[in-house]
């Protein structure tokens, strides 16, 4: 299942991925850093992309003067010390609350996943500086949808079988710090099931599922960074598992195997 | 802060590991194991050690039929259909009880994280084949101080300055899988605190804590596998961030931001 002993995993970032634009297409544009970058895809590989510049290329970003706030949301807002605004963008990205306090509002993403304010976002998002707008960035609308795009242009480009992987960061219930997370993913497995297989000495795995595709992201976002580092694109080789089609509903708990919502 | 754009992350297996047993010193197997596999170690590189392997060397293998249970333990046995004996060092391995349902308790472990089953595990761990006993192997009692062993060894062997990072494989309280997740470390940061860095426009970034330590663990776990692969060893070059001093003790939330427990 897993590749050979002695075997390595390389995560490489795109040095030349230029700034995105409302309306770019992102496929596009990773073909052209590829070619620029001098990496060849090869089978197997995955590219890694920050949702961020997802959402930028599809023009998720909504301006916080477009938005009306609703009674529950200007209760939310009341009840947390948040902008009223970005409360209500938030209710209407979401399935429901589940927790909150001032700051934080921990909500069922409509896309299935558990976060924080519901992935939404201020920082590297260009503020309007002649009206003094601001704008915020929404999650992708279907970040498998968006993965599978880019794959079926990179694919039919380069003639190589690839997976795409669409990541966030995420904080944790209870560890500090934000990891990057999968949320949507093309052409990769998300878990994959040891289940069955022996262990060393021979013994049944019973319990035994890998979150394979959060392990990549989360060592995608490494390479990453937060800040201003402007690389939002990482390029694996080595990654250990075989290829196949997966997408994201293979990540979220059921209800029924849920102890804390 | 994070390595210039460009640069990459690679991860290794060490493929020739041997077996540990119980009394081994990891450090001086680690030492032989990268001659044998021609790795030299360098300033800022990271080695990640699977806290099996520690706790196989420590000698925290316990057979199941020493083990007393007391009506506590039976109680909470009884209630989620695991094996008595199990339960009692579940529940002395830990600080409390967060949550259960049949086949799963969720504790908070004594080394400071939420994980399940208090992190024991029958995988893996040599049965006694004459006697018919059953051992499980508990974690590390200090894994900060394991590692930090481990390090002094290698540093003083190869005059470089590395970190060494020891990793179980958690489950997650709403998504599926298990990912790799730091139990202890010496020499490289947990958290990366990003805050007041400008963000690509400028901007101060107001709440970028990294768990840097956890996407690198995730990273490794990925190249470790679960199964029969016996590869508990993973070479780490290009970890974007300075080393320094750091603690597991970084990681755990406060109680007071805990909005889970």
């Amino acid at each position: 299942m897993i590749s050979k002993p002695g075997s390595a995993l390389t995560l490489a970032t795109l040095a030349n991925f230029p700034m995105i634009q409302d309306g770019d297409n992102l496929a596009d544009i990773i073909l052209a850093t590829l070619k620029v970058d001098q990496i060849n895809l090869k089978n197997g590989d995955v590219l890694v992309i920050a949702q961020k510049v997802i959402s930028k290329a599809e023009g998720r970003r909504v301006g916080l003067q477009t938005v009306q706030v609703s009674a529950e949301a200007q209760a939310l807002a009341d009840k947390t010390d948040k902008d009223p605004r970005i409360v209500e963008l938030i209710l209407m990205e979401s399935n429901k609350v589940l927790r909150h306090r001032p700051g934080l509002i921990v909500v069922e993403h409509k896309l299935g996943f558990v976060c924080a304010n519901a992935g939404i976002d201020r920082s590297n998002v260009k503020q309007d500086e002649d009206s003094g707008d601001e704008n915020v960035l929404l999650l992708p609308k279907d970040p498998d949808r968006s993965a599978r795009e880019v794959r079926l242009v990179l694919e039919k480009a380069t003639e190589q079988r690839i997976g795409v992987l669409v990541i966030d960061s995420h904080g944790r219930a209870w560890r500090n710090g934000t990891v990057g997370i999968s949320i949507g993913f093309s052409g990769l497995p998300g878990v994959v099931d040891l289940r069955g297989d022996p262990d060393l000495f021979g013994y049944e795995l019973k319990a035994t599922q890998i979150a394979a595709v959060d392990e990549l992201a989360a060592a995608a976002s490494l390479m990453m960074g937060q800040a201003d580092e402007g690389l939002p694109i990482v390029h694996v080789r080595g990654f250990p598992y075989p290829l196949r089609e997966g997408a994201f509903s293979e990540i979220p708990r059921d209800l029924d195997s849920d102890l804390f919502r």
